[in-house]
């Protein structure tokens, strides 16, 4: 991990914000690491939350930041967050990102349900070189005294939630995940029927996307224990606040229980 | 409000728990009220938390006292809980009470979804009164200033549900409310619609006395812009301990938002 820049947050015990650079077998994979101030006897445990970003967006998009200042501050836990394949810094053509977005939208405004093949495609092939990615920062994090122990757990909506069902399936580091605004779909069926850490998952009873039927039955496919799912009223990208709340409060529950206070 | 008895619980802050008669034209209504010791002044609010019981269980059975003292603890709220016709003290022939908790865990255990005529036309009557009985002890805790100013409060599945509907949609001191393991009828339809107050409902997955479907269009007729629907696997009596956890942080939300601190 290859530190570009570090900055330290004005809020209350001091959060430290880490711009760095992973290399994965030749691929720079740009990403954020957020971490309590102080040292790890201060903050009391070794935790920390992988937050997965959205399809079109990226490690510093508005709720990605937040919900990583809101762990480290108030469960004072690292938080990491990874640019997906052909997302923010990775973005090699910025007019067919644009026009891909500008689709997708169009798409979900035509009251289109599901996505097109091709969509699917892309997806499946940025989430098995994102996998890997993502196994490769647990590995570097893990060189690091101070977050070798763990847990870690997860945190990524939509595409997020596709590329964490794979991570999560195949990781045995992971032992929570928050999922939500995705569907059960051929390629995800396997993964998320062996699953079987602790979940959350937010979903949206108005979803553009998807019914509410098929986000169901990808949370009747895991083989978690235990697994809640939040439905809310709403469209895809209005999940509550309070939501926020609801995540910290599982993370407080799964990685910090047993966790040195 | 009549006093039966008081004692001052061995909680961090001290709870008072009294058990009261409330007088409603000419019935007796047994009760609980725990609160926190201390004046107005030291606990910061006035808000009281209405807890309603299941059906065959009664104002100290279990889940009851155990979230009056969470709330009460972390809240710093008062607490209510009453009776329902023919539970508790209320009833007359315990054998008739009996007999009838029986036959339902017989329909329970053959599978039978949904609850026979009879016990819907049972389930109405007693509704119709205990409506009646809570505002009635809305009506007596607001002639005490530490209590009069609210919010109020709602807390019942199943049958605290079947009870909440008519008491939520008619009562407009009631401004949050959790609710629960209760389905559509057209008994409720009227008054879910009308209910617009922030909701929490609490939905599992393999509920014996009836699908997630019926719950679900039970959600959906709430006219309330804000109502979270938690669903997790397991039966009727088998909703998660952490959910006590989420009730409290919707109430912390919603009853306390606003109140001196």
């Amino acid at each position: 991990m290859k530190i570009i820049s570090e900055s330290v947050l004005d809020e209350p015990g001091g959060i430290i914000a880490r711009r760095f650079d992973l290399d994965v077998d030749g691929t720079t994979v740009p990403g954020m690491h957020w971490f309590p101030a102080g040292d790890t006897t201060e903050i009391g445990n070794s935790a920390t939350v992988c937050i997965a970003h959205g399809g079109f967006q990226h490690k510093l998009y508005g709720n990605v930041p937040e919900l990583a200042h809101q762990f480290v501050r108030n469960l004072r836990v690292g938080v990491v967050a990874l640019d997906a394949p052909d997302h923010g810094d990775r973005i090699v053509d910025r007019e067919a990102a644009k026009a891909a977005r500008d689709a997708a939208v169009r798409n979900a405004a035509d009251g289109r349900r599901g996505l097109d093949p091709d969509t699917l495609a892309a997806m499946a092939k940025r989430a098995k070189q994102h996998v890997i990615e993502w196994r490769a920062l647990l590995d570097d994090l893990q060189t690091d005294d101070r977050w070798a122990a763990g847990p870690f757990g997860w945190w990524g909506v939509s595409m997020g939630t596709t590329h964490g069902i794979p991570v999560v399936a195949h990781d045995p580091r992971i032992t929570a995940a928050v999922f939500g605004l995705n569907a059960l779909q051929p390629t995800n069926e396997a993964d998320a029927r062996s699953i079987t850490v602790p979940i959350l998952f937010l979903n949206q009873s108005d979803d553009e996307l998807m019914t509410r039927e098929v986000a169901l039955a990808l949370w009747d496919a895991f083989g978690s224990k235990e697994k809640t799912m939040h439905i809310n009223p709403g469209g895809h990208v209005q999940v509550p606040r309070f939501e926020r709340d609801a995540s910290e409060a599982f993370f407080r529950r799964h990685l910090l229980e047993n966790a040195p206070r």
